[in-house]
């Protein structure tokens, strides 16, 4: 069920919105003081993704995960040193995504084990770039609505969050920029079955499987 | 100059040798209280890679990189959940490796920005699989030998890592994993010329570049 349509890397961001740093408060402590002052980046690596209709396996020891609804952007050519003001001429299209994590209390960046498990990133095709300003994502959890979040509340908007990491690092065309998760995004357990959808893009869907109901998927050795 | 020869994700591993754990001491402080429990993981993305040769620029604003000499597996066949016991046999073979970062003084996992810039792994060619047992991997700076390590003192041997790590991710053929790298490696600043090897493994070379000297790569938009 691991899928390569969208074959280069996946890069997240985590508290890119002011709903997060209003939850975390503690952003005046140590380390951030304040938003951070560079995008603080993770990655999703190629055997994270799946399609839509995809049945995610726990990982060993987990009873639920967090559901992160979110936007990618994906990359149509190589792009290094973007301006933010042209930056989305290199994006080619974007895709609904959910990135799943092992429930965690920090926010400072994530651990790859909790963040990178095989089938960590449910991702949909890819559609033709809407207006992103104040498109709103729903997450529902077996029917039930549990979270509606607005890309208006990203601090970095995409195409200064484009700017702002090809600054340092050259995008390929293939590569998808996640925009932002929530921090304490909504928990699904076993048998769960989830959607993520935004009006005009479609939906995603995906459901969730203790280890010994998970169908084979011909990686175990 | 970046490179694709090894064509999958490239997964490093932080605090995993005994001369590290020495240097810094506080591991007995939080967040650690010890070695790491699991594989501590970051991600070399595509556009890090670069081949032997490679002239690397130095990020805006930076002024030296640490160089992290470190040996890479290579994955040759999908592989998930594999036992120590017979783990290498998922390696196909493996490649030097100079896993290059912005010096920093934190020992916590590494922001993407100090490890994930543009050519910030020079990587060589897929030879055998070697006795890694012993293994000792030189680094010479402008032809002076700053630093020797031997693989005898990695914690979590090869096959340990590959089982540890596959336990909850399935590794690709084509995919690496590097064995480590030492806590505050040698550091090396413009213009040099920096050299890796080991015996019957050859040797990868580079030089580290000021930003206005860099040969144009054909990325900047």
């Amino acid at each position: 069920m691991i899928t390569q349509n969208v074959g280069g890397t996946v890069y997240g961001v985590i508290l890119n919105d002011t709903v997060s740093l209003q939850k975390i408060g503690a952003l005046d402590a140590p380390p951030y003081h304040g938003a951070p002052k560079a995008p603080a980046l993770y990655i999703k690596p190629a055997n994270t993704r799946v399609t839509s209709g995809a049945s995610v396996t726990l990982p060993r020891g987990a009873s639920t995960l967090e559901v992160g609804a979110t936007l990618g952007l994906v990359i149509g050519r190589a792009a290094a040193r973007l301006d933010a003001a042209n930056a989305l001429d290199a994006v080619c299209g974007v895709v609904l995504a959910a990135d799943l994590s092992l429930p965690h209390a920090s926010y400072y960046r994530p651990a790859i084990r909790e963040k990178c498990f095989d089938g960590s990133l449910p991702i949909g095709e890819v559609l033709p770039l809407p207006d992103l300003s104040a498109l709103v994502l729903t997450t529902e959890i077996d029917g039930k609505i549990v979270d509606q979040r607005s890309l208006a509340e990203l601090i970095r908007k995409p195409a200064q969050l484009l700017a702002d990491v090809s600054e340092f690092m050259t995008l390929a065309a293939g590569d998808v920029l996640l925009v932002g998760v929530r921090y304490q995004a909504p928990q699904a357990g076993k048998g769960s079955r989830v959607r993520i959808s935004a009006a005009g893009i479609g939906s995603l869907e995906f459901s969730i499987a203790a280890e010994k109901d998970a169908a084979n998927t011909g990686v175990k050795p």
